[in-house]
């Protein structure tokens, strides 16, 4: 879920408007205004203004709120599928299945919000007559800017913006100018679907426009941001936001590990297999992608994976930027791989990089980027290497080791990622305990015998990892906790029981979790 | 809980060691000498070793440590009384109650941890045979820098130390230099206290030298600081550990409100007296002051404030750099709160307050600080005047409104702080439930009919206001949710149930919540 925040300007930009390019033949087709400044303007007074009304709510109200929303995109899955297509290359059975889940875990998030485990709620006597009682509240208006990679999953609707809802927060996003035309039609049906759910005016808008975005991150009325993308536009967020104190949760990009045991190697035809089609899935662009694999010396797995490469169709990339990025990324990882050093590499890669990005593109081509994979070896793994930055797009890289403690010693000295994978021989696998704990130091997540790639929104999902794959390691963008980023605990001492919210009411109105006088207690059934 | 991270260069202080002075008469009585780079490397390098001895240890072990150390300190009770006493003046009883205080918290973040939700322990199926697991793991050896004001309460022991080994990670403290003495002989006490108790070596040890703390924030094996003090010095930390994403909890001094509504004014005499004891606690070196007080006009609550002055006795400031610091405030104050203007009398009052501190110290006199109190308009308070940046020591604002929504308006415009008290004539009071609403914008905690320097260890405390009274508005430096600050999420997709963590055996050892397949669950009786 990467991709610049600004991108590059691509040949032929207008100023003021995002252009709609079809990845697959270059094409433009029409624009989308900028958001002039006095509209972000207007946008952000009525998100304020929607904000206490918001909080105001109960959580099944917003849980209906959300549920209409994927309602609204369920019932235009044919048009929306078919503008994605137009705009990302993603082909239609990927975008049917990813507006498919964001349908659904736009309810999810409703149902996590009515159980009401995130607002945190609890009263106690603390001595005397005096009590103390403690909840979340929602922090306000919050900015969301989207990824280019997944339309559906990750900007104008999705894991933040249905979240942020959920918890109570009105939310403004910033349209990714890889798909503005989507964007718009994505943001007019989700704000008629709140709308006509009674959702207050100011609970939700889009803005378009790389200025319109600063302005968000500089408004006073914004209290959080979310943003889905690259390390250094996500950094850039951060400071930023750090000025005035905002929180931004930015969900990175890093390179994630896997690593097969000598046990997993077994079936190398499998695991080459398996990892193709991870790291080529959506032509290379998830956040989640595997970028490093570490097999054993002597299985043969760089060769199958470099054979099963030439069945792998060419995919167009989601943008012109990314395509030459992917470009410029391949030449320095094949100088690097090449290179025996350990840091001289990087300069003569980039150098390369910068010429083959100015000759790449072929409009008759679309962006289309060939899979590639490169051996490399333990050795040349150390923090800062030119092979540890991300590249967007299908390559990957595959270490073959001869020395499994000392692969895995290298492996935890790298920089944290969002996920790792593990493949074992099983349970017996006398070296799955092992690696799982070494490596839960460096990631948010492991997945046993799976593919990174795949990422369920549940109530134990955790999709965010130590810095620099995320800005914040005890956050996540998917899964139950996603709500937990737009609250903030508040105590009053001494609380009228009748001016106490309904999460505190004596007969707990909303039957959810609260911890009474230091127990935790569960609403009767 | 303020004061200087790094406090200006008192006159003959020797390089190399912080000297120990006496606030009741400005004598020196020895120092302390700074760690050296390769002594706090060397700790570091323990800590580090420590960290996944710790992070296996049950939180009932954990407990019992927590309660090893508060059984040292209740034992050493006169000796450590003496000690603080002759390095911060803060007198026998005040030091006698915040130790004990310190010891009572210290086994409540044992029970905290032993109760086991703050584990976060969940595990569900995800279609399939596949499963997820999450759950919450320590982050690492944790820095603390303590507070100046709260000698047993914020820094060698205390809230964020016992915080941290509750939630399973080594401690490393920085000594602040207004106490060395203490901070080495409180060191000794609980590093023995926990070797004692069976902790690995490494779980906890003391820094001394401003030096030394960089080190730490620029440590490698450090993960997360936690700091009590100024803006200035809070900022500068979190500003630091940014570049490499090392969360800093730091809690700063801002100025509480408190509201007084009409119908608590009828007894302005209490309110007045009340005012006066809270904002001259401990020479009204408490981050929890109340530090501007808006009262109707004509209770004739400032005549009354003012009155009692008198008979508050003077009580030495902590350090001669707080005192200089509450002498150029002091006159800073009386220039804005005589100034019609709004901004023009900053300036003015800087120049004064920088001519004040040269000739202020008398050594006969120790850092003897008289209280004081000033009448404010509302028009004079608008974010950014001077009035409104913290003074620390016994000074407070007064704020005699003739319109009660127009001061409530005026109120909520400025900066977020800590904590505000509301004083109302009981639950029929018809302002209460406004005032509390708007209030709860700005502030982490609302005191009704409570002084706002009171602060609870317990379940529901809230601890943390919005930026910048601390820089992260959902955290919490007191109470249970303090050891949230110190643990990461991880998730581990698939697990061997045989590999997965006491707190998700399928029999629950520890008898914690847990949520299971989407359900809380508590451990059964």
């Amino acid at each position: 879920m990467n991709g610049p925040v600004a991108p590059a300007a691509d040949p032929g930009v207008e100023p003021g408007v995002d252009p709609s390019f079809d990845p697959r033949t270059g094409e433009q087709h029409g624009s989308v205004p900028h958001t002039a400044p006095e509209q972000v303007a207007e946008i952000l007074r009525r998100a304020l203004g929607a904000a206490p009304r918001i909080a105001g709510t109960s959580p099944a109200t917003r849980e209906a709120w959300l549920a209409a929303v994927a309602d609204a995109l369920r019932s235009h899955e044919d048009e929306l599928v078919q503008l994605a297509g137009e705009e990302t290359g993603l082909g239609a059975d990927r975008l049917r299945g990813e507006l498919a889940k964001c349908a659904a875990s736009t309810v999810f998030y409703g149902a996590v919000a009515a159980e009401g485990s995130y607002l945190g709620a609890g009263t106690e006597g603390i001595g005397g007559d005096s009590t103390l009682s403690r909840w979340n509240i929602p922090v306000g208006p919050v900015a969301v800017f989207g990824a280019s990679n997944f339309p559906f999953g990750f900007g104008v609707i999705g894991h933040d913006v249905a979240s942020a809802l959920g918890a109570g927060c009105p939310v403004v996003v910033k349209a990714h100018p890889a798909h503005p035309r989507l964007s718009v039609r994505l943001a007019e049906l989700v704000a008629d679907a709140l709308d006509r759910a009674g959702a207050p005016v100011g609970s939700y808008a889009l803005v378009v426009g790389f200025d319109a975005g600063l302005q968000l991150v500089d408004a006073a009325e914004i209290t959080a941001v979310a943003f889905t993308g690259s390390q250094g536009g996500g950094m850039a967020l951060v400071e930023r936001a750090a000025a005035r104190g905002v929180p931004v949760f930015a969900e990175m990009g890093t390179v994630n590990p896997v690593f097969v045991t000598t046990d997993a190697a077994a079936d190398s035809a499998g695991i080459a297999a398996g990892f193709v089609g991870s790291f080529t899935l959506g032509a290379g662009q998830f956040c989640t992608k595997p970028g490093l694999l570490f097999a054993p010396a002597g299985a043969g797995i760089f060769d199958a994976v470099r054979a099963q490469l030439g069945q792998v169709p060419r995919a167009p990339l989601l943008t012109a930027g990314i395509a030459r990025g992917y470009r410029a990324g391949l030449a320095g990882l094949a100088r690097a791989a090449e290179a025996t050093g350990t840091g001289a590499e990087a300069t003569g890669a980039e150098a390369t990089g910068a010429e083959a990005a100015d000759t790449f593109l072929d409009p008759a081509d679309g962006y289309a980027a060939d899979p590639q994979a490169f051996l490399v070896r333990v050795e040349q793994l150390h923090p800062g290497s030119r092979l540890l930055e991300e590249c967007f797009g299908p390559v990957a890289l595959i270490c073959e080791y001869a020395d499994a403690a000392g692969a895995l010693d290298a492996l935890v000295r790298l920089q944290p990622s969002l996920v790792a994978s593990v493949f074992t021989g099983g349970p017996g696998d006398p070296e799955s305990a092992g690696v799982v704990a070494r490596l839960l130091g460096q990631v948010g997540r492991v997945a046993l015998n799976a593919w990174p790639t795949g990422v369920a929104t549940s109530w134990s999902m955790q999709h965010g990892g130590p810095w620099p794959a995320t800005s914040r390691s005890d956050a996540t963008s998917v899964g139950a906790g996603a709500l937990d980023r737009f609250v903030r605990p508040v105590a009053v001492q001494n609380a009228d029981p009748a001016h106490l919210p309904a999460a505190l009411h004596p007969d707990n109105p909303w039957r959810i979790p609260r911890r009474i006088d230091g127990r935790l207690t569960l609403p009767t059934a």
